[in-house]
């Protein structure tokens, strides 16, 4: 049935919107005395007893808190350019966050057709698939240009593996399942629909970044990343 | 720029319709000589020129043919409950066709919500999925109940395994990379919103299928059944 989000959980008494107090008493139909689970996106789960409940509001007390629930050994970053279409952007965020993505960077590349993105409606699918699917971990969302991501990152890094899926040369292309992936993170970057310039590719390489094949068929970029996201689950599980 | 579809590429000669004739003159800027990919589904890659233009007929001929293009050396079989929401199914077939898959059944059971599908609807998704990713096998896709399903099976398939993500005891349900799959066909089993029922579950084990956990969280139906195909691709590449 889902999980409710709630930034701060560290309160004992939450107060329900008048929106969610409906929907608990009109369609739900909950009662004193029912049980409602909360996370806080940062790996916190809080049981809740209803304790106030009318049409237009409703009181929660928490009962209980855990901690760290689900958390992954492991931080998996998305870096991805975003389609032209931006329902597909939307799909990828809902689905990466169902099958777990610690981190999501929309990078700008010089062939992206897509410049801009409303981070506000990606964070809010967000958390709608976090609710939906009861996962306890929010991405971190992010939009920058490749220039700045990699500007952001050191040279080199022992903890973190650098993967990029281009595809030039498909056929020499290690698949994903070839690399041992012994890191505590990784870095997965997917380029635009017209595939990053070899300027940039040359750029990456500079941080390390290996070239990686997403299985035997050039994707979609939003494929590609879920697909990335599957891949690292199941390697990694 | 993808292919075109034609189930049967044994001509030389080919007509494009009037629509594809006028994207191709008013949109792609088509010429006499210029090349076009075609696929039958089937694994069969034709290369066509265009030998007559107008704004209303393109002809073009066949120059070349490959048989068996992209053929995977196993098969993926998935047969998934609908879900009530049917753009989720769509969804589905488009991935799943990108990442790869021989063969969808919409399987209904007894707590599906959704007891029908428009069946064409999604074979045009999986043709335009196909067109769209440059994919060269089309998978088959049919709709029946489970029961069917089950009686159309051999009690005992050595060539097949048969995997049903069913987690009522989720912990101690193995993960999809625990199976070795040396088997030439996979056969995933995915249920509905409201999950198989035991009875089902006891019935399909008569027909050894095996649970198994697709990650470690409760995915939805739909995104459940594209996690297998990337699993499988994963796994078996």
């Amino acid at each position: 049935m889902g999980h409710y989000f709630l930034e701060n959980l560290e309160l004992d008494l939450i107060s329900m919107s008048v929106e969610e107090s409906r929907h608990l008493t009109k369609v739900l139909r909950k009662q004193m005395g029912d049980q409602l689970i909360f996370t806080d996106g940062k790996g916190t789960i809080a049981k809740a007893e209803i304790i106030d409940i009318s049409k237009h509001e409703c009181r929660v007390q928490i009962i209980d808190r855990q901690y760290n629930v689900g958390k992954r050994d492991f931080s998996l970053h998305l870096a991805v350019a975003p389609t032209k279409n931006v329902d597909r952007m939307e799909w990828m965020v809902e689905k990466a966050v169902e099958v777990g993505v610690e981190k999501i960077t929309f990078i700008i590349c010089e062939r992206s057709e897509r410049k801009h993105l409303e981070l506000a409606r990606m964070e809010r699918i967000a958390i709608a698939a976090l609710k939906q699917s009861s996962a306890t971990y929010l991405p971190e969302i992010k939009i920058c240009t490749l220039k700045e991501l990699l500007a952001s990152l050191t040279p080199v890094d022992e903890n973190e593996i650098r993967l990029m899926a281009w595809c030039e040369d498909f056929d020499h292309t290690p698949n994903i399942k070839e690399f041992p992936i012994n890191q505590e993170n990784i870095l997965l970057l997917i380029g635009p629909e017209g595939d990053f310039t070899s300027q940039e590719v040359e750029k990456a390489k500079q941080f390390h970044f290996q070239e990686v094949k997403l299985g035997n068929k050039i994707l979609r970029t939003e494929t590609a990343a879920v697909y990335g996201c599957c891949a690292i689950s199941v390697l990694k599980s």
